[in-house]
C-alpha cells in the first residue's frame, strides 16, 4: 500500500486520523479473561498485554500467526565526527549479513516465526553532518517516512522495526534532546562501546546539532537531527497504527523515532509497547516519556530489532494462554 | 531411568556428586561469543545465558531442541485449615485441564515446543496436616522425590518443573521459613488470592508447623513441612543436575523446593537459572537465598511453571543467536 501523505503536514494529519482499537473486542477479551482457568490476576502482565493486542486487532480471541521484523540501515554524516567505535563501512557490511542470515536478528526473526525485511537506505549517500545542516532535506526526509511506511506489511499482525546505522546512537541521542529537551550528556552514551574521550567528542556533537536545530516541532527535530533509519522506523511505527497492527518498541534508536510521533500526535503509539529495557542509560528517560513499561530487561544494545523480537516470544505467550485456554466451563474446574 | 538412591542419605550423596559443566564447552563457547557479529557484550544477558548453558550440554555450539515440561499435582492436608481460597478438589480438576490441554502451561509448553507431562501424586491421600504431625513419612519422601527423579527425560536439554496443588504456597511458605529461617509472617502471601483474615490463618498454620518441626536438615524440613509435588519437583531438578540438563525454575513454590537442595549440597542449583519473579511476595527472598536473578519480570502467580515455561523462550532466543550467528570473519564485517 502506498504511503497515503505526501508532505510532513499530512503525514501528521493521517497519523492523527487513525483509528483506535475495536471497544467490542477489548470487551470481549476482558470477559473471556475473567473466565479463563486460572485464579484472578495470576497471569500477570500477559493479561493486559493480550487485552490490549486484541483491541488492536478487533478480535477477542485473537492469533499471532504473521509477524514482521523490518530492519532499516542508514549512514550518518555525523560519522565524521569520530563519534563510533566502527567505521560506516559496517553498516553495509551488516546490511549484508541480514541478507544472508548471520546476525542476531535473523535467528530471532527464526526462533519466534517472523518474516524479516531488510531495507538499506542510500548507505552511499550518508545523511549530513548534523553540526553543519539539517540531516535531510523535507523531500529525503518524506522519502524515508514513505518508504518506512510503505514497508510494513498490512496483513502483518505484529510489528518490530529495527536498525542498523553506524553512528546512529549520535542521531538518537540529538533527537531524543530535540523533541523533550534536556541536558545533552544527559541523552548520550556509549553505543556499540566508546571510550570516556569518544563520549566526550560524542556529547560535544550532539550539543552542537542542537544549538544549530532549535525547534519545538518533533518531527523537524527527526529530520535536522536523525538518519533515514530512523525516520523510516517512524514511518513504518505510524503506518501500523493505521492499520491496527500492534507494534514492539526496540531500544533507545527505535523508540528516540518512537517518541517524535509520540510527541507529534496525541495517542500515535497506543498501538506500541515497550519490548525491552537497553543497556543504554538514556533509554529509561525515552520508556518514562512515553509511559511505557519494558517488557524485558536483559541488558541488549545490540539495536537490530533484537530486543523487540525477543519480545515477541511474550506476546506470543500471551496470546496463546488468552485463545486458547479452556474457561472453568469448559473444563469443569471449581472457580473457588 | 529409575533412581539411583533409596534413601535421603543416598539422595544427597548422589547429588552431591553429580558432575559439573563442560569447562572445554564454557571455553569453546567464550571464544566463539567473542567473534560473533555483534559489539561486545551488546547480546547482554542472552551470551552469559549461551555460555552457561554450552557448558551444562557440554558444547561450545549447542541447540534447544528437546525442553520438557513435568507438572507435578498434589494434595495438602494442611488444607482443613482453611489456607485456601480454592477447595481442595480443583487440584485434580485442573490435572484433568491439563491432561485436556486447557491449562496456561499447555499453551505455553505448544507456544515454546516442549512437551509436557503430568504427574498426579496420590491425590486422593492428602499429605498429612503439618500442624498436627510431619507432611510426609520417609517412605513417602523417598517415594515423590523417586517419581520426580524418574520422570525427567535423561534425552531432555530443558527442563522445567510445575506445580499444581491446592494449598500449597501454605507448606512452600512453611518450608521456605523452615530452610532459611525467619519470620513466618515474611514468608507467607496471598497465594491464589485470600483475604487478610484468610492471610492471617495462613501465617499462624506455617508458624505452628515450624514450632512442631524444628529441624536444621533442609530435606527433613521438605519432608515435614512440603507436599508430594514439592519433593517430585526437587527429585526432578536433581536428576536434571546428575544428567546435566540445564533447568529454568519457576515462581515461589518450585524455588521453596529448590532452595531445599540449594541448601542440602553445595551447587545443587548450579544447572539452574531463575525463569521469572513472581507476585509472590516472598519469592524475591527465595531467589536472593539461591544467588539467581530472575530471567522475567511480569507479575505472573499463577505456578504450574508458566513463567519457566516463558522463560524457555529467553533461552531458546540466547542459544539461537549463539550457536546460529556468523562471526565476524565469516560475515566479512570489520569488528571495530
Amino acid at each position: 500500500m502506498q504511503a497515503p501523505f505526501t508532505t510532513i503536514s499530512t503525514f501528521r494529519d493521517t497519523l492523527a486520523a487513525a483509528p483506535g482499537p475495536d471497544s467490542d473486542a477489548i470487551k470481549g477479551a476482558q470477559d473471556r479473561n475473567a473466565q479463563l482457568t486460572k485464579p484472578p490476576g495470576a497471569l500477570g502482565r500477559l493479561e493486559d498485554l493480550a487485552i490490549w493486542y486484541a483491541g488492536w486487532r478487533g478480535d477477542a480471541q485473537p492469533q499471532i500467526r504473521a509477524p514482521q521484523v523490518i530492519i532499516f540501515a542508514g549512514n550518518h554524516g555525523v560519522c565524521a565526527q569520530g563519534v563510533s567505535a566502527f567505521p560506516s563501512e559496517v553498516t553495509a557490511q551488516m546490511v549484508a549479513n541480514f541478507e544472508h542470515g548471520g546476525a542476531a536478528i535473523n535467528q530471532l526473526s527464526k526462533a519466534f516465526g517472523a518474516r524479516m525485511d531488510v531495507y538499506p537506505l542510500s548507505l552511499d549517500i550518508p545523511t549530513a553532518d548534523f553540526t553543519i545542516q539539517p540531516a535531510m532535506s523535507e523531500a529525503e526526509f518524506i522519502d524515508a517516512l514513505q518508504t518506512g511506511w510503505n514497508a510494513v506489511d498490512p496483513d502483518a499482525d505484529l510489528l518490530v522495526t529495527g536498525e542498523m546505522g553506524i553512528g546512529n546512537t549520535t542521531s538518537a541521542a540529538a533527537v531524543a534532546a530535540g523533541v523533550l529537551g534536556g541536558d545533552p550528556a544527559g541523552w548520550t552514551g556509549r553505543g556499540t562501546g566508546i571510550d570516556d574521550a569518544g563520549l566526550a567528542r560524542k556529547t560535544d556533537v550532539v550539543a552542537r546539532g542542537l544549538a544549530l536545530h532549535a525547534t519545538t516541532d518533533p518531527l523537524e527535530a527527526l529530520r535536522c537531527l536523525g538518519g533515514r533509519e530512523l525516520v523510516a522506523m517512524a514511518g513504518a511505527i505510524a503506518a501500523a497504527r493505521y492499520h491496527r497492527i500492534p507494534v514492539v518498541l526496540d531500544g533507545f534508536i527505535c523508540c528516540a523515532a518512537a517518541v517524535a510521533l509520540h510527541k507529534a500526535v496525541d495517542g500515535a503509539l497506543d498501538h506500541a509497547v515497550a519490548g525491552h529495557l537497553s543497556a543504554e542509560d538514556a533509554h529509561q528517560r525515552l520508556l518514562d516519556a512515553m509511559g511505557k513499561q519494558p517488557l524485558l530487561q536483559l541488558g541488549l544494545r545490540l539495536g537490530e530489532g533484537s530486543g523487540a523480537a525477543l519480545a515477541i516470544a511474550v506476546l506470543k505467550g500471551a496470546i496463546a494462554c488468552h485463545s486458547g485456554m479452556a474457561t472453568f466451563a469448559e473444563a469443569g474446574v471449581s472457580d473457588g
